[in-house]
């Protein structure tokens, strides 16, 4: 048998049908569909995306395909009882591309295939019109010669414009120079048959000139050519950019509609419109849509004229379909209503009212909001539409950030003076500042604070927990003003490298494409950032708040249900875990303890510490710190209330809890009673010239092993308190950058001779475990052995994403990008993980762990864990938890069910639906 | 069959062989075989290492031991006609362990077994000595109560002291206070009998008073006590300890010797000494060695009297044993012969004479420098006693730095003052200089000087060139200093963290233990410094010059017909490349660009070449450096004479070419034009928190890709000029820190384009090869892909290592040394490949590289290219070839030949030898 190519439709019946998208293109299998649904389509045919394929692969059509093609065309006159080419009652035809997945205006279309010189005298005839008939014709020739000969689309403005200009000389007006003032006041329904006949007559000059050759006459050329060049058009290099930014497989192939042209531009009993099933930006159940009186529909869209609401509104009575053609509006709502139900989706419609009858052009799921999808698959339950499982799957976990964080707000119009990387989301409103100390003092007067800096260190920490955002020029997305924000649920922009900051003169330039000052603010100066989308504003800008709402919430519901992975959160104090639960975190999957070291009161005996001269000095130290630790401890054990709280043990190296100015180090010095000398020269001591490969980590528990041990008495001590008041506790204490067993196991002893000496002094027992971090290659590579020694292992993916491909997430600003841009790296693999590398090693690692011991609990703490395409990579590794930011908690919880139903066998596959994303 | 526990051995048969060191350990194999030759050795037995191994795993001896030890000892009983415990003709044994490999003095070891308050009169009796039974029963005390009952050694120094405290009074000595000049004045045997039987009075209450015990009387008590000791020791921490550093597993186990006493110390007809058959030091074949008459073995070790030479000598006629007793060193030189004959190596020998006949007790290979083991080899092969391929075996291929490098002079006795990193091999002396400009000025006036730096930069060339050795506080075995020192054959002490160097004052302090300042110099004051040991003196210290000599050469020859991996060297200029030929190098495994950017004329258009504000200025500043390239490729070509030339296209991060220092900053400002702001300005913006995973190799390569193509032109053209010249070129271009696909696809591009642009140009066409470096954890992982576009691999182990173990090179310092001490780790991994970790992706992308080409080449250019065991690794992946510094070459090449043979089937394995190493 051979391979059909040729798939026919008309209102009742088609040879295709919604689920063929692969075959038929998404627009030709839903005209297909709505076909079989016997919505009134203009009849037509689909050429499949298998032709295209073969096209690119063999450079050529496949043999029976003009055979096909011409069955078509005489089905086609069959059954509108015209004919191709015919001067009498001519048949045009439209070619339009059609992928498997939406590229909107990526290919290309030609309308009004037929015309010639005679046959445009046929259809002046028929549709009483000359005008029409000659603007059809020179639309025609336009489109032709710019997509199927490729004659760039300026070289028919000047036509264009002299009929214009004649029309405004005719009519006495002044003619302005900008070709699209003159369009505004002479449009192009201003044009008479006689101008237009000029328009056709220049038209085929210009074809003939570009060319050599004339305009071809004969309908079959035009239409073979125009099929050739929607084929061609698939590897287009805008095409071929839209497919890799999308992640769309240059083998799909697109497939060719051809159509009956109908025509909203005949009088007025004729009209064009788009229309959404639901409020695209809402969610809102209601049908909403624009509508044209005698207008094509790309007049719809292009603004010339002012589109009218569909349905009866008081703003502009008597403009809507509903009031002005009732009947066709009462038939387009069924319509509308049927197709919803049929594709169990919100539906974004084209029509076209052709002479008083209506035709469907296009039905396809509409674009919506973050928020909007969710109200919508909600909804959609709600009424029994779909499954709560179908739901989960209808949104785009990617974007619920919109809905967790305020924005700026769209309708404000303001444009950013310059952008960086989208750190941590939110907008806000402020006034400049430069230093953590100013951040404070301004904050405490009551004012919002944005933090301008070039880099955050953790010297900053206070000045960053005042400030209500955070703006540096250096840095990127795991920068540590990156991370503390997102911690911190402050909005970020990071890595503005636009920004010149000065922080002696408190003032901060935006440096444009040429190098000169764009913009420039100072000190108190107010600005707004978006951390969701790295925009830097100057001024105020107003904002949309953000809330998860309800809808939201019952979403998240449903995910339980599905979800094979937990969702923790990484979280330092009790307010973060407090917030991380109740956007329904099942425990802690990171805290940080030295985040608790920064505070003012105690980060003076941490110095203590880094400069005593010997195990003794630091003990006395460290005993200092013990009881603010164990406080930390008791604080977040009581918010988790029994969930699993996973303690990394100290991690950073000792030198960023050093201080960095004069000053400090002066004051340090006469707090310490030692000489600023011997503070600065401890201070280079410590300097490192690689401090992300150098001595931190368990490497700083090898060498200073009084500091562990004060931190585990520290989680022992807290986790006997309060399981004393009744409550239940579950920590899971966590070595970080472990690379060889000896550490872990050196660990281990501490971590178990401390746990037996506090609950004896207690006289209470408290269940704990002990795993490593995964974030160092050789770790990944010996999780076998390390596994002996570790209940579980958490893969710390930032690091081990510095370190397995090389790259410094501090230095990377000055190269990621252009690689990301050269196509070089999918991703930033600092936001997605590096799947084939770094998320190789994971690979590698959690099978071997697993061989020696099975039952591991393994689970992700880096930032990828708030990252679906990283969530759904967990889900095929089969780990049991990713952790994350408590802002990007509901995110992951999405991601995770997502994954779980991509990798599993959802329930809701049973059901009737027609289309699926 | 009942296994087998004890080993008889007598002169002319014996139940083992030498080849049964496993069973027997090494001393009990080779008596065996001694006595299989006929060779007279006192009789007795072995006990095996099973047992030992038995005991440790059970806690308990084998059932059957006590009933074999009883049957081998009436069978001495027999053989020697005397009784164990008789009062009339008492037989003694001594008790001695014997590993399967020398651990010299970790074990224990008992003497004079079998006598007590009755059967010393027997000895006083039989020997016509009561002086000699006595001095033996005393020492069987000391040994039995230190070794056996664990009382400490010093609890019988007091009875000893009072007894030489009597003589001295008794002669009318002044007595000394320190026990040490007492006993020079008053030696052992001094002692007359009287006062030796107090001391064995005084003994016995030693041990009673310890044990709460009688010293045990029942000889067989004794023995099984010995027995038991000698096993227990094997676990003792000192014994533990040697095997951890030695690599000697602990479930070996030793053997237990018990055989028959023989004394030298019955009078002038008896003697004792040790030999060598050849000498240890410069490997020459005479036979050497030392006795004494009268005495026992631990006289001639202990110092106290002077051992005389074996043969006769004009220095001290009269004296030598070839004098003294004429026969028996004849006999003695014909059983030597044999030895050395039969076991085909050097020997080290133990002998007695008691009362006029000879006893062998022990034979071994003997222990040599480096270059005698070279000439013994050698020697050996020419004799026809070894195979050239077992002669390649003898050498300990990390040993033969030694003979490459002058080393301070072990006789000139003098103490160091401090210890750091054996950075570059080599001893030199020379004055102190703190700045490179000082060290060419000082040089340029003839003197030698040692440049004393902090830490140095790649603007501290000149200086490293100028100076004759290079001393740092900072910075390991792969720092800049390290790197850079080898590369130019320079000795280099890195790390050196005793000292404290002060640039401003231009002196260092060194300091002790305690923080105190033992040592100071400043500049002009003369120091030395050994590269090999890594040991710094103040002052000028003695060396012994270098030299490869003959042998080595010889054996070097017959490296190659043995040996599958090449040996290539790293190396970067004309220089290099032609001593890496004289040490035979098969080509050049890295040319490292970027270290010909450092010259005084070059670095200004590298400098200009960053500050170029758009690709147009920067394209001006390369082609300045076009010429300089092109020539350096063009000697580098010449040197190599059609071997193959890997050459690295630019891998350090830019900023590493910038000044440091205001001074320079100003001049370069000047120089170019700028403001010194605008190049601070650029020093801040290239400023990198982690340089070493920042924006250097092929990302340099993508952003800024007219370097690679300035590079690649300039080989191009080199190589079409030297191929004009008729000479062979074989260049292999490489990309350096790939960890993506299109990274390398897209330098591909850029050569291949430029081949043929050159190509076309010259009218010559030049084979050539492109590859990638694999340093990346990532580049390993994808090492498949990665092959689709290289036709070699070059892993990159220094940095592979860095970012594999996440450990920067240059901090690493603070904390690895702690690591390697606790065992945490085996060794440097920057000295020697970590095989568990960084091995592993070295295995995983040679199978994957070879899976996609399975003709690939694969090599390892890191510094462990020149380690023995790094390189013993390499054989077993099957690599093609290590590279490594010129100096190393040598080394490199005996140590593959040595993997070859390992790791292969060795051709001598047929021959008759009696031992292998």
């Amino acid at each position: 048998m051979t391979r059909k190519l040729v798939y026919r439709f008309e209102p009742g019946k088609a040879d295709g049908r919604a689920q063929w998208r692969e075959l038929l293109g998404g627009k030709g299998a839903n005209l297909a569909e709505m076909a079989n649904m016997g919505i009134p389509v203009p009849p037509g045919f689909t050429i499949t995306t298998e032709v295209c394929v073969d096209y690119h692969n063999t450079g050529a059509l496949p043999e029976g395909l003009p055979t096909e093609v011409r069955q078509g065309m005489a089905w086609l006159e069959e059954r509108t009882g015209r004919q191709f080419g015919s001067v009498d009652n001519p048949l045009l035809v439209s070619v339009r591309s059609g992928a498997r997945s939406s590229m909107p205006g990526m290919m290309d279309t030609v309308l009004d295939l037929g015309l010639n010189d005679e046959t445009v005298q046929g259809l002046a005839r028929k549709s009483g019109s000359e005008r029409f008939a000659y603007d059809a014709y020179r639309r025609l020739l336009a489109m032709f010669g710019d997509v199927v000969l490729g004659i760039e689309h300026d070289a028919f403005e000047p036509a264009l414009t002299a009929a214009r200009n004649e029309v405004a000389r005719q009519k006495g007006l002044t003619v302005p120079k900008a070709p699209e003032a003159l369009q505004r006041i002479v449009p192009d329904s201003s044009l008479g048959a006689e101008q237009l006949k000029k328009v056709v007559e220049a038209y085929h000059a210009v074809i003939r000139r570009h060319t050599g050759k004339p305009f071809p006459a004969d309908p079959y050329e035009q239409l073979d050519a125009a099929i050739m060049a929607v084929f061609k058009s698939w590897d287009n290099p805008r095409a071929k950019f839209y497919r890799r930014m999308n992640k769309i497989p240059d083998n799909w192939g697109t497939a060719v509609n051809v159509q009956t042209m109908v025509f909203g531009n005949l009088g007025d009993t004729s009209a064009t419109g788009v229309a959404f099933t639901r409020d695209p930006s809402t969610g809102e159940r209601r049908f909403f849509g624009e509508w044209l009186p005698n207008a094509q529909g790309e007049d719809v869209v292009a603004g010339v004229r002012t589109p009218r609401p569909l349905a009866k509104r008081p703003d502009s009575e008597g403009q809507s379909l509903q009031e002005v053609m009732p009947e066709r509006y009462a038939e387009l709502v069924d319509i509308q209503a049927r197709l919803e139900q049929h594709f169990c989706d919100m539906q974004d419609l084209e029509f076209t009212i052709e002479d008083g009858t209506l035709y469907l052009l296009q039905t396809r799921n509409g674009k919506r909001t973050a928020r909007a999808s969710v109200r919508i698959a909600v909804e959609m339950v709600q009424e029994g539409l779909l499954h709560p499982d179908e739901a989960i799957g209808r949104v785009d976990a990617s974007r619920l950030r919109e809905l967790l964080f305020p924005a700026v707000d769209p309708k404000a119009g303001a444009a950013a003076v310059a952008g960086g990387i989208a750190a941590s989301p939110g907008a806000v409103c402020g006034i400049a500042v430069f230093s953590a100390e100013e951040a404070e003092a301004e904050a405490e007067e009551g004012r919002d604070v944005i933090l301008v800096r070039l880099e955050t260190s953790p010297e900053d920490l206070h000045g960053m927990k005042a400030a209500k955002g955070i703006l540096t020029a250096r840095g990127g997305a795991t920068s540590h003003a990156a991370v503390v924000a997102r911690g911190m649920g402050r909005p970020c922009v990071a890595g503005c490298s636009a920004l010149e900051v000065d922080h002696k003169t408190r003032t901060a330039s935006v440096h444009g494409a040429t190098g000169s000052v764009v913009a420039k603010f100072s000190h108190g100066d107010e600005i707004t950032i978006d951390g969701s989308t790295g925009k830097v504003y100057v001024g105020r800008v107003a904002t949309i708040p953000a809330a998860l709402g309800q809808e939201m919430e019952t979403l998240l519901k449903w995910t339980e249900r599905v979800a094979h992975m937990e969702v923790r959160a990484n979280a330092d104090t009790p307010e973060q875990a407090k917030q991380a639960r109740q956007f329904g975190a099942t425990g802690i999957g990171l805290c940080r303890t030295e985040h608790m070291f920064f505070d003012d009161e105690r980060i003076a005996a941490v110095r203590e510490m880094i400069l005593a001269r010997d195990a003794e000095a630091r003990a006395v130290a460290l005993a200092k710190l013990l009881p603010f630790q164990t406080g930390d401890f008791e604080g977040i054990f009581r918010a988790m209330e029994g969930l699993p709280v996973t303690i990394r043990l100290l991690d950073p190296p000792l030198h960023e809890f050093l201080p960095k100015e004069e000053a400090q180090i002066e004051d340090l010095a006469a707090t310490m009673g030692v000489s600023a000398g011997d503070v600065r020269q401890k201070i280079s001591e410590l300097h490192e010239f690689n401090p992300m490969l150098g001595h931190r980590g368990v490497r700083l528990g090898v060498t200073f092993p009084e500091i562990p041990e004060m931190q585990v008495r520290a989680i022992f001590h807290a986790a006997c308190t309060v399981a004393k008041e009744g409550l239940d506790v579950k920590p899971e204490i966590m070595v970080p950058l472990t690379a060889f067993v000896g550490e872990l196991t050196s660990m281990k002893q501490i971590i178990d001779r401390v746990a037996e000496e506090v609950f004896a002094a207690r006289g209470v027992k408290v269940a704990y475990e002990v795993g490593s971090m995964i974030e160092i290659p050789r770790a990944a590579l010996l999780a076998d052995r390390l596994a002996e020694h570790a209940e579980f292992f958490s893969f710390g993916t930032n690091d081990l994403t510095q370190t397995t491909i090389g790259l410094s997430r501090d230095d990377s600003g000055s190269f990621l990008p252009a690689y990301v841009e050269a196509g070089l790296l999918p991703e930033d693999p600092f936001v997605s993980l590096d799947q084939d590398g770094v998320g190789e090693l994971v690979r590698i690692a959690s099978e071997k762990a697993r061989k020696t011991r099975p039952d591991i609990s393994l689970g992700v703490c880096g930032e990828h864990g708030g990252d679906p395409r990283s969530i759904d990579f967990c889900e095929q590794l089969g780990l049991r938890y990713v952790s994350c930011s408590p802002f990007r908690v509901p995110i992951a919880r999405v991601a995770a069910a997502q994954a779980a139903m991509r990798h599993g066998t959802p329930r809701w596959r049973t059901r009737r639906c027609n289309t699926y994303r």
